[in-house]
């Protein structure tokens, strides 16, 4: 098999990055190792930026987001009993969030890559990825039991932390920065009514908590745990008890229902640079890891394959390398905006019971002030809803 | 000997005090254990807040420092060898900060109170503090070899973080909070040309470095050292060649000269809480301490001591305890958040050499992003030119 762009995993990153290349007449191969039906049912991200969601529309994929998502102009932040709503909408001059979940995401590009005729091989297996540093890549894999192979101009690596491609950079040229955070999400999916129009990021002794929106009848909402839990010890009720312990206000009540289902994941942030190698690009999770509170891993992914797009775009219009060979650079200037913003909101709103008295004070008085200063909130909120993309900045800077 | 309040400490906090109940009509003392000569000539910090410029303008003791000192519309960051100005002139809608050194402010003060024929007592020793629990507490000290005492109806403890204030407040009442950072400053004065207009804050490899200026031909530089270095190991030519490698740009020298001062000093944050004891208020140094880098110490204390102020003026004109009772809480507020502003610019200029690789990319990153954010640059400016007084609102909340 041969294609212009061989592209490992049917995530975000990797469909959407296909579905851009097909819009600019540029073939491409997705390889992905689960089934359609696993990718298409899995419970990850839920919230968009303003500028995925224009991605979204401008790559004419955003119809049933936009019937079906749920539009929010703002936050709720809560600290010390005391809740008060961040108008994002306000603040970044008519921007918003979109919330969305991944895999609703993950439907609509699946659908449009096979109504354009794309090709998703799914359930493949033995990834393997050669000769990157030439000029002809290819990638080996098994499907049904059959050896394959996929030659192509470029391999983007868009295959998660735990694909091959990031070990594809020799290790003396691969530098991974990383942090672990003494915090775990517990995620749970309940039967129950809306709680509240928009998010609720909370802050209290007993731990963060998050509480979200998914449909009419289900709910996400988050609790804060040790990573080290199980999950075994957290009946229903427990859960209830603590999620309404940690949110509730004067007045105010979590309504609660069946727990449909739930998990614990670890926090972590990770960054490999650089992003290329050879003809490799690697994009999304294969290249960074933002713990969850700052709803940035999916939009990072987004960028990244714009990024990467105006790349391999240029080339095919020019033979010019330049762009593809900025792609790095480029990406990871926003990619370490991001990872700072995610590490200050995990910081800001977690509890961390190692902390001093000094710094758990410290951390109040941040919430104080940022729910009090209009230049604050409004870099909480240009964060949170994105920070606009400086192409043609990056351009002059770097290239 | 009698007065209505006796205050321990002829630093800014004491003095500035006891001016401002002059003018209410109300009569202090003020016992202090050191000189008059020493405390005018002991080299502190050199930035006023546009607040403090505004109370001493108020206060009438301002027309030195209006004539002498150095008034700047802003700061240079410097980062990765690229310097950006910050104009918070512009981002505070007009307001500005005043270069002019502690002990030149101490000198206005202590003129102030004696033309007014305020008693001031120096070189008093032995001091302690008696029945501050009841109405009527007393102050015992010796002078000239004499015991004295002084009956009045508060103590203002204005006597730094080693004075015998702060240990009147119970143990079981006192909650201190402390953070030490594994920094320290060599603080020179040199005989060298202005080198920069204004200050410049500079992030290096190799530390935090930070250019400022005393007078046309006294220069006040400070270099990040280990805060166990030996002075005694830093010659003149070691300074200027550090403070070079860490400041210089391409086409900018720093000017160099001989040195006539150098020491260094640890960096701490503290917190004293509650402020009040019965009949004791502590303020200034005696109740926190900031690290330098937001210039705040000078400035929180002169916040105290109006809170104080209003307090006191309150009991006298209608025997009201309450806004006195208020003192802690509505100061604390102020502290928490320049303590959280003088914590995130220590941590974010100077360089942790315990820091992972992911902390060091994030805190280049927040360099990057402070610097081309309008919203950071606002927020960054609003802190340091001196967040704006909220009494109105304290008050409606608290009392």
């Amino acid at each position: 098999m041969k294609t212009q762009v061989g592209i490992i995993g049917a995530g975000p990153a990797g469909l959407m990055l296909s579905h851009l290349l097909h819009l600019e007449g540029i073939e491409s191969v997705i390889l992905e190792c689960r089934t359609r039906e696993e990718i298409e049912s899995t419970i990850r991200a839920g919230v968009l930026e303003q500028g995925t969601v224009d991605l979204m529309n401008e790559a004419g994929v955003g119809d049933r987001m936009m019937r079906e998502g749920h539009l929010h102009h703002g936050i709720e932040l809560q600290y010390s009993g005391i809740r008060q709503r961040v108008n994002m909408h306000e603040l970044t001059g008519g921007k918003s969030i979109m919330v969305y979940p991944q895999h609703e995401v993950i439907k609509d590009l699946v659908a449009a890559r096979l109504e354009a005729r794309g090709e998703i091989i799914f359930g493949v297996s033995d990834v393997g990825l050669h000769d990157v540093e030439t000029n002809s890549p290819r990638i080996t894999f098994l499907k049904d039991g059959a050896e394959m192979e996929l030659a192509c101009d470029f391999i983007a690596g868009c295959d998660g932390y735990h694909g091959p491609s990031r070990q594809m950079i020799p290790a003396s040229v691969r530098n991974e920065k990383k942090q672990i955070y003494p915090f775990g999400w517990l995620g749970v999916l309940a039967k129950t009514p809306i709680a509240n129009p928009e998010l609720i990021y909370a802050n209290h002794d007993r731990g963060f908590a998050l509480i979200s929106q998914r449909t009419p009848e289900i709910q996400r909402h988050y609790l804060q745990v040790d990573p080290t839990e199980d999950i075994a010890n957290w009946s229903d009720d427990r859960i209830w008890s603590e999620l309404k312990a940690r949110v509730e206000t004067d007045g105010w009540e979590l309504p609660d229902g069946p727990i449909i289902q739930k998990n614990i994941v670890s926090m972590r942030s990770f960054v490999c640079e650089p992003m290329q190698y050879g003809r490799l690009f690697i994009a999304g999770d294969a290249a960074h890891i933002v713990p969850p509170t700052g709803a940035k891993g999916l939009n990072l992914a987004m960028a990244d394959v714009q990024v990467l797009k105006r790349g391999i775009t240029a080339f095919y219009q020019s033979g010019d390398m330049n762009w593809l060979n900025h792609y790095s650079e480029v990406a990871l200037r926003r990619i370490w905006k991001a990872q700072r913003f995610s590490y200050w909101m995990t910081t800001m709103l977690h509890t961390n019971f190692n902390h001093t008295s000094f710094e758990r004070s410290v951390q109040l008085s941040e919430l104080d002030y940022v729910t009090s200063s209009r230049a604050a909130l409004t870099s909480l909120s240009e964060n949170y809803i994105g920070l606009p993309f400086e192409w043609e900045k990056e351009r002059s800077l770097q290239i």
